[in-house]
């Protein structure tokens, strides 16, 4: 069935896949000593314009997640994050499995904001009583959010300079990283990540690989962290693996074309789904798209195509969710149309 | 340089990574409910013969060992492994990382005894300070072991026997499982090991894989044991790129297939080796073979070969080990006893 | 100074000392296998009347909660609390250092409603992305709450009906049990918690003794409970300490007699600011009162006597909490009328 | 029964408990902020010629152990100890349970060698594989050590010396202190334990007090341990409870003279035990004293008197310990030795 379940229902970009078939056969050393992962880090290096910048490369998003946030606080600090964030919710407690609480902020279509971040530390510091309490440690956000939404540079370089003034590190999680990049009118860029992250992570998974996350640390990684990714089950013998998969993406600009067609068959959804008059529950500028579907649509449109169900809205309707991504074509897009078409007409003429 | 450093050194079996492209652009959910994963699965029952066992697949060695066993036990309960067990050592404190002590049992070669299991066991709960120690709460051993050795039916059979009567689950780390149940003479099965086993890993990464290992439970896994994978941050997005891997190494016999041919390679290295006049540290059945040399023999090899140093053995000796895979070929094999050749002959000349 | 600052401001009610000198050189077995715990074990089960209830004596509250939730859960799970509850703000993280989330619910004055629980319940396991959560594994909730507030029987056994629909134990925090227990209007009693509770505590440490926390589990406690006491570093080698405190509280009542002493007093508090003009923040029917305060008078007023800051109500105005307790004296009360009446003339005269 | 049992058979000294009546219904601040607290930390610096030093009271010596060792290391980090250690045995896993292992070292009657840990520390490093497992983060110690045996100061000036060359901390339980500084012979003292020590505990429970144990970091806490002890469930609200009885064991000597009490009770001991020709399983110079004694003549001697079973040493004949205190009357060891020679009288008549 066609579906625009999620954006990981392929297997790899082509180039991807050639990569690990043209280098199969070489020994290689494990454990990231490779040539490829070798190679890979450099092209992201001159990718991020920052020759500095400690680079590892983990299998999935959890588990990036977990050993960065785990290797970056203190066992008295945790990590703050909206309460939609990804560590909040569908990571099944494993920020916390590692110690740590997840420091809930208020969420406006999955973003933070600044003030709100400003405001919980300084509460926080002004509050006799904070010796008792976890202290905020680090934060996290995710750009694209769960809601497909962006920070602006703007909103983020405000967001580092709270972080700055409380000296904790400021860690994003870039799952969905390159149609943040690539979508039209975002203003953040890889050599800006670097100027304000103390980490952030570079998706793989969802932009074309079979697996992978590149995790970036402009400024150098906590001591010992390659024995932090051992711990936590987190270390590829076949480094390489990810090593050609990460090579492959970063040579050319793969990774930020097949982000750059992710995000037109997107605008080509939206146009199709607007023009059809359905209403979109929030302005999502990358390759996730949120709509409103009263129940019965949703339950005959559910029939003929795989979507995400996000929430009930009210009694009648729900919001879904239509993922496209690198792997998408026009065809299916064109096919999706036809079948929301016909089903429209089934209904009326029922 | 040509390597026996270890048993990932290249890539996948060119048939797995056939598997991979033929399947690459077909829409699939993801989290492991891909029909690859669901054929894999079905395939690893049959040829266990245990329609009733409950498998999952994960990424790599460590993060199988952390979740199961972190599923396994209860809080005060540790996991009994030779002090050598890949846990006890070589996975940077994971299990320790979850809370939970490993418990150490003497080695032989690798192995565990029965007889020392229930003296460790007998010892604690006749101990009446025992409510103040962690309890010995499972049992782990790989089999092959860190040494390559294996233990025979009647040897797991009696330390079954053991847990069975302090009612203790039994976990088998089965990394490198096809070199050892290709092994001649070996006569463990997969059966079997559902039999004693109340969880065993099938290893894909060292046996044909990229990546990935199967982790079987006989009589059905701990409640709520995917969340327990997503916390461990071990549930890979696309489960595709394990299910589609195990479904080739379980078709048409590839995974025994590809295991016989490396211990026809450790035999033949085995042959060349002892031809030479090299003392073998022990006697290994399967794909990881150790050997003295002097030190000075040792640094003139490395420049030519990669192997592994395993330790010293005395002032002026050294332990190697020289690791054989599925992908070794009888030309590798052959190039190696030139390279030995050459070199002693270099040596006596000089 | 003197200080409403808590309820532990003084050692221990009278009675309580003398029984510790009483017994002082009487040698002891250790770690809870004295006589004074038996017996006080004995006087607790039957102030329950739940002969089966198995008891352990704990120094201190955030011990007493991270030991028996810690104990309780799985570790996919997390506990649910009201949002204020201790656990999920002023123990610092010490239940997710233990690996678990603390779960939010919303709170009324420190309580919970069954309302919200059945929904959270109910939404978590209706929504198909589940097994990606940590999953509410048992409620919390304290009696009298952080803001002096106390359930009803009818609402605790609403709670208690949802925890038994969803098979989740109930633990309630009774750190200031007795003040709940004693408040006139209060329909709760110890058997009752032994009905619909799974475990609950028994404060000592705010209600006449040194320190202490009796943990209840009227229908058993989990398996190896000694030993996990023993791992969190609550099990006092000198258990006799806990126990002569605890004997001497539940000998003719003193528990239950110093409770209502401290009731009495917070009513005598209640009447004199109420007849003074204060407002009352909320109305507590236990022996915390919290007063609305202007931020001048608050300045004035903490030169002469001791009381906590609460927070801001808003840019004029805080609220503060004035606590008594079983060692309150009526001429306290008395003087703290006298200083209020002093400060508001002086502020007049200004 | 007339009990040897162990070391916290009695309750407080009569200083102590007097100092807790005396103070016991003046308000004070809780969480150790009241002027006991404050006073007896004054003092533990003047014994110790620190005045820099950090000191917190926490209640128990598996709490104090736990919170101290889980605040000084990383994750990826154990803690080295004497495979007898009682953090390595006798504290449930209490070490793991907060996410470390701890990593043993031969122990020679409960003592480690600078030899050792220098073998362990070179060994570690200069293998190439190490960033793959736990490294040896800091030293715990015990003195006087679980076998009654101590340090010399040129023993632990070299134990240091090693920890300073590879960085690592020294932490030294000092549960039982106080026997070991006023042991005739014994050499270290409390400034010298601040010129080796990173952190060491004076152990009150086992010496005079009802409860309690003094963490001191002579050159500063690691950062935010007031939230540690939080974290870990070991922060008193009535501070004042181990606050006024470490002020009274620090005053005018106390602590030292209980101490030499109990050496001289232990000396007394000894030589009754070998007038009458019992063998002595080692020569402990501090208050716990082991035997060696026939198995039926152990079971006799249990039915009138307690003492601990410290194992088999050979088929007929146990190992037991016979514990004195600060509490030990002469009358008490007098005692003892009517019951060993009717005893023995009585098997010869038998």
């Amino acid at each position: 069935m066609l579906s625009f379940e999620n954006d990981y229902a392929e297997g790899a970009h082509p180039k991807v896949l050639q990569r690990l078939a043209d280098t199969n056969l070489i020994q290689q050393p494990g454990y990231g000593e490779d040539e490829y992962s070798r190679s890979a880090k450099e092209k992201i290096r001159a990718a991020c314009r920052c020759p500095a910048a400690e680079i590892f490369l983990l299998s999935g998003g959890t588990q990036a997640n977990l050993t960065v946030i785990s290797a970056l606080l203190r066992p008295t600090e945790g990590v703050v994050s909206a309460a939609t964030g990804h560590i909040a919710c569908h990571e099944a407690g494993a920020i916390e499995a590692s110690g740590h609480k997840v420091i809930p902020l208020p969420e406006y279509h999955g973003k933070i904001r600044a003030e709100d971040l400003a405001s919980l530390l300084d509460d926080f510091y002004a509050d006799p009583t904070h010796p008792h309490m976890v202290s905020p440690g680090m934060v996290y956000l995710s750009h694209p959010t769960e809601y497909g939404t962006l920070y602006t540079k703007a909103e983020l370089a405000e967001i580092a300079r709270v972080c700055g003034a409380y000296e904790i590190p400021l860690y994003l999680d870039g799952a969905r990283l390159g149609y943040g990049l690539e979508s039209p009118g975002a203003d953040v860029t890889l050599p800006f990540l670097c100027e304000v992250c103390s980490a952030f992570t570079i998706g793989g998974t969802k932009v074309g690989a079979l697996c992978g996350e590149a995790a970036v640390f402009p400024r150098g990684a906590p001591k010992g962290f390659f024995t932090h990714i051992k711990q936590r089950g987190a270390l590829a013998a076949k480094g390489r693996l990810l090593g050609a998969q990460f090579d492959a993406l970063f040579t050319d600009g793969l990774y930020f074309d097949i982000s750059r067609h992710a995000i037109r068959m997107a605008e080509e959804l939206k146009r199709g789904l607007q023009a059809r008059g359905y209403r979109l529950f929030l302005d999502s500028p990358t390759n996730q798209q949120f709509v409103v579907l009263d129940m019965e649509e949703m339950a005959q449109l559910q029939k003929r195509v795989r979507f995400s169900y996000w929430g009930k809205l009210d009694e009648n309707r729900a919001v879904v969710r239509f993922a496209v991504s690198w792997a998408t074509a026009p065809e299916q897009i064109a096919r999706l149309m036809e079948i929301l078409d016909e089903t429209k007409k089934a209904r009326e003429n029922a």
